[in-house]
């Protein structure tokens, strides 16, 4: 089994990744504070892993609690059927909370954990190969508002994360896809020998190799947490984790939550930095090519919905949380592994390069 | 103007305290991040001094929302009003925020700030004396749940907080008196001195004594920063700020939130912890009765309401936030000025106390 260590002082954890830890007692009895325990789950999860965990917490006060499954529910709603069941069930400060999902599940769950009772301890158990990567790393949580993504949130670091290969294999293709755009982010912002294994390797990891998937996940951790550990609270560096974000929260919002998988919108997301760091003359044509044919091989989109306008996408854009008063930083790329933070960039260019793309 | 500085590393602020300040361009301008500025107040205190807040802030994007005034509004949906108003502003992660008015007003914008993308900054302008002595100080931030008290929260640290002695002349006097209650707490947790100082002073406090009142505030405010400075995240010692708290929060409940006000329920509270102490032998009956008498003496309440019972009150206390793993965390005490945590109390003996208290 690959343990990394997430290093953030006395908020440190672990991340345990291999193939059939689900079920391993062991893993939660370290991490698993008080005697009650809550899972949440979804209803897609819920039926294929629930009774493998709830198996392997034979000692807890054990309680659990299926949401309904995707973006559209990830929402303050959702958020406080979790507190009723933590409230009715008379939950305390020392118990633990252990979010079993993707993503969505996850930063419900983290937020859910952070605010109740001014913050319990939560365990993450990612199903998703996107969740993974990346959601279950970093110790982001949150919700969306109707006006824009992961608005509303707080910094919660996970006790651990297990991370259990296995779970991939009953992952839709087109989310393990999804995953996949996250996956090649992680080479994109400062790794190009990663991006050169994911770009061959890619077949193996569509096809469900379990070492290739391991690779994939642990080498994407282990980037996460490096930049997570160097600036937790995102004042700096850590925005480059935004790489294709912010085209792709535009895109995703203006689809409806849902509609595109978030893995979807930031693969054509990506390819619009490309495009726009190639315009800039940032990067060059062959290098931002690549960028999107490595994206199209892995089955992501590489241009954005036709049914959506360059000023839609412009003024969602404006929404952002990167935007400090008024100014927008974006994720560019001088070449592969070469991503910066720019926030004062070409608006007029900005506008012609999604003027072709949407158009 | 007395500044006092609470000392929380890198999250310090101060607390500033003088008549006629919350007009103060200057104290704003030290603090305020960004240029845009949302100031959430209610519709008690909004017609009172929101225009002098206002006329203070020429050279910021102010925007001003007014909540429903109460406790019974705090809660969520509430929240969620600030949200909207943030979002549909475009407000970034580089705005502050302003709390003027009580309590409620401090502890719905507080967690607004400490969720809105994560966390924005934010300015306590304390209208009441609950606020100036208490709420505005030590980073609780938070709702109601509809089965128990300030169950959904963070702790977030103000930027600063402008205690103006002046906004207390328009409280209504129920409320000074629901105020007084905290005063009375800090001589009652660790300092003696004060609660004899309280007790001599009364008629100049609830007279209104300017001079009388900012001494309370002060040193109601020093020890509160000393113990918060030494134990941020209460893991200990400063569930001693809970006096009084565990049976004033389950009145609360019984009565509805907004029936009784803290402030009484905490009065009530405070009594109730005194007889229990007295009942298990730990403070002797004169410096019992002292405690009810002082209470009395500000125009609280030292007996519970008629229309609850022991078991109710008993039921509502096991949702108590203290509670871990089922064992309940009461304040106890020796005597005046001499607190302690006790979770190995005579449950026994603490049915009998409430139940003659409750019959």
């Amino acid at each position: 089994m690959t343990t990394l260590n997430v290093d953030l002082g006395e908020r440190s954890y672990p991340i345990y990744i291999n193939g059939n830890i689900l079920g391993d007692a062991d893993l939660y009895l370290r991490h698993i504070k008080g005697n009650k325990v809550l899972i949440v789950t979804d209803d897609n999860v819920a039926p294929l892993y629930l009774a493998t965990l709830l198996e392997a917490l034979p000692s807890f006060d054990c309680q659990h609690l299926a949401l309904p499954a995707g973006e559209a529910h990830k929402n303050l709603e959702t958020v406080n059927k979790i507190y009723d069941v933590l409230m009715q069930s008379h939950f305390d400060r020392n118990c633990t909370i252990i979010a079993l999902g993707g993503g969505v599940v996850g930063d419900i769950t983290g937020f859910a954990a952070a605010t109740y009772q001014r913050g319990v301890a939560f365990v993450q158990v990612p199903t998703t190969l996107l969740a993974q990567v990346d959601s279950s790393v970093g110790g982001k949580t949150g919700v969306n508002h109707p006006l824009g993504k992961n608005m509303i949130g707080a910094f919660h670091q996970p006790a651990c994360v297990i991370a259990d290969m296995n779970t991939l294999d009953t992952l839709p293709q087109r989310e393990l896809i999804a995953g996949m755009a996250e996956v090649i982010k992680y080479g994109l912002i400062d790794d190009s020998e990663f991006f050169e294994w994911i770009d061959q390797h890619m077949s193996d990891l569509l096809g469900l190799n379990k070492d290739a998937l391991a690779n994939a996940v642990e080498r994407s951790c282990t980037n996460k947490s490096r930049i997570v550990a160097a600036d937790e609270r995102e004042s700096g560096q850590r925005a480059l984790l935004n790489l294709g974000h912010t085209f792709g929260h535009a895109i995703e919002t203006a689809q409806g939550y849902g509609n595109w998988l978030h893995g979807e919108a930031i693969g054509a997301g990506m390819c619009l930095a490309a495009k726009y760091s190639h315009d800039l003359g940032l990067m060059d044509e062959q290098q931002a090519d690549r960028v999107c044919r490595t994206i199209e091989k892995a089955g992501l989109p590489s241009t954005p919905p036709t049914n959506m306008t360059a000023d839609r996408c412009l003024e969602l854009m404006s929404h952002d949380k990167k935007v400090r008063d008024k100014k927008l930083t974006l994720v560019l790329m001088r070449g592969i592994g070469k991503s910066f933070l720019c926030n004062d960039f070409d608006q007029k260019q900005l506008s012609k390069t999604l003027t072709l793309a949407f158009d």
